[in-house]
């Protein structure tokens, strides 16, 4: 079954001027723009972890697989090249779920410019696990990295946080252009994107800068989906809190000089909303600050559990 | 968890000069040569299908899991650069293991100037799951593909084949600095690592090519191992029958120009050797002739097996 489905591959895939080798030899050969560096990443997403193919439909696993390299290639500004997908399918039905996770992932690739470069195909007696690498280019202003906050710059993010385990977490826009236009047209100090917790993925970037921040938690966007979802739930955790923590909401946190940031929340040149809330401080560590009190905000969010 | 083993993983990685930003941030981002494409690749690996752990050893699988990556670098001929590893680890004892192999592919990775640029660890309830990406780049004559042989070349193969089953599919050098040294001093017009099968590989490069092989069966190097094989089984399959068909030799088929072939042969510039086992001829399909007689040679090797 692995060469008819490789031989059903080859035709659906479009072809891409970029791609100087695509699928079909032992490795792809990218084209980059002239003086571009390559940008990579890897992501692996899980049945029963990232998604349940009990519960949800393999068209939307797929989309979301390339999502979420998507999103890593936006918090660096580099603009998506290509992708390679790494399936290994359960032998069970595995040909019919592998044409549903590329007719998932295909239409999101053709949205954003991804060419298909190559991948592997395997099954297993396990669960399905697809493991997608983006390789991307910097831009002219090189890329955007989570090193360069510095004490003073205000804390701004686009869209809303919380609750995104109700669907959003599939059907998420990853904010490629966004990033793009941004890193183009103002100057950003540092960035990086919500995979794991809006408290948790600031912290590391507040890690990578060597510094601390203050986040103005009243002025948290709060998705409407985490308002929902704590009301569904109804276990004392509060719209703010599902904000906070939940993580899979794929917005930007960026690091952005003050008279900077003032110029981008009058301009809001993005389709989503962009929003300051706090800044960056020389103190390592984070707090919350709620009119002029200012308390520890403890780093929460998703971490793999595994033990030694 | 997961965050204790990123932190040990951090410190534990060499620094590299080509990486302008490794493990850390949203995404790796790679210096590349001068005028050169970037490569790609990547392969997934999976317990009880690849490997067994209940039998091999985590470095030996770490180990493999970037050689198979680096066979295919070598098949194209590229420069190994840098690569991403994505771990789905199973939760009871999962750090012990991820460090068991990274520190079975790190000295691997040294050997061939791999930096790790970047990763995803992961945990589940299922098995082992190892899925590396290998981002290399071309040289100045280009990459070598599957699709450059022409009827007449030779086709020249490198080592022996057969019966990795019994370690070599573990331990076995990846070619890279064979195939440089021959694409740079001479004339190749496809190549191939043997992955699957010397029929299946060699037929696979014959569909990229456009022509068919005939293979002088008698000629095909039966590595020892493929003997030692055929005699513990027992089961009626010659030492060639394994060479032909078991795969996971990661050897180069290479077609070379019929005098190229004459001064390679000669020469023997390589550690290992390299030997001539038929040539590349216009009409589709895979022959086997032993002395003067033709007869079809089936393309046997390892595919995945799945159903729809």
């Amino acid at each position: 079954m692995e060469s008819a489905f490789l031989a059903w591959l080859r035709q659906r895939l479009p072809p891409d001027p970029r791609l100087r080798l695509g699928p079909g030899d032992d490795a792809a050969v990218l084209r980059l723009g002239d003086g571009a560096e390559c940008v990579a990443t890897v992501d692996v997403v899980t049945d029963g972890v990232d998604f349940d193919l009990s519960r949800d439909a393999p068209r939307r696993v797929g989309r979301k697989a390339l999502a979420v390299n998507l999103s890593d290639l936006a918090a660096m500004a580099a603009r998506p090249l290509a992708a390679l997908v790494g399936l290994v399918l359960p032998r069970q039905g595995g040909l019919t779920l592998a044409q549903e996770l590329y007719e998932g992932l295909l239409p999101l690739a053709e949205q954003y410019g991804v060419a298909i470069a190559g991948g592997d195909t395997n099954a297993w007696d396990g669960r399905l696990v697809v493991s997608i690498t983006l390789l991307g280019e910097t831009t002219a202003r090189g890329p955007l990295t989570r090193g360069g906050a510095r004490p003073g710059d205000r804390i701004l993010v686009s869209g809303g946080f919380g609750g995104s385990i109700l669907g959003r977490h599939f059907d998420f826009d990853p904010r490629v252009r966004e990033a793009l236009l941004l890193h183009e047209r103002y100057e950003l100090h540092a960035g990086i994107d919500v995979s794991d917790g809006l408290s948790l993925d600031l912290g590391r970037l507040c890690d990578e800068s060597g510094c601390g921040a203050v986040v103005r938690t009243d002025a948290v966007p709060v998705h409407a989906d985490a308002v929902r979802l704590a009301a569904e739930r109804n276990d004392g955790r509060s719209p703010l809190d599902h904000a906070l923590a939940d993580g899979e909401d794929f917005e930007l946190i960026l690091a952005v000089p003050p008279a900077t940031a003032a110029r981008l929340l009058a301009e809001q040149p993005l389709a989503v909303p962009l929003t300051d809330v706090g800044q960056f401080v020389a103190e390592r560590g984070l707090w919350q600050k709620v009119g002029a009190e200012r308390t520890p905000l403890a780093r929460r969010g998703w971490e793999h559990d595994f033990s030694s």
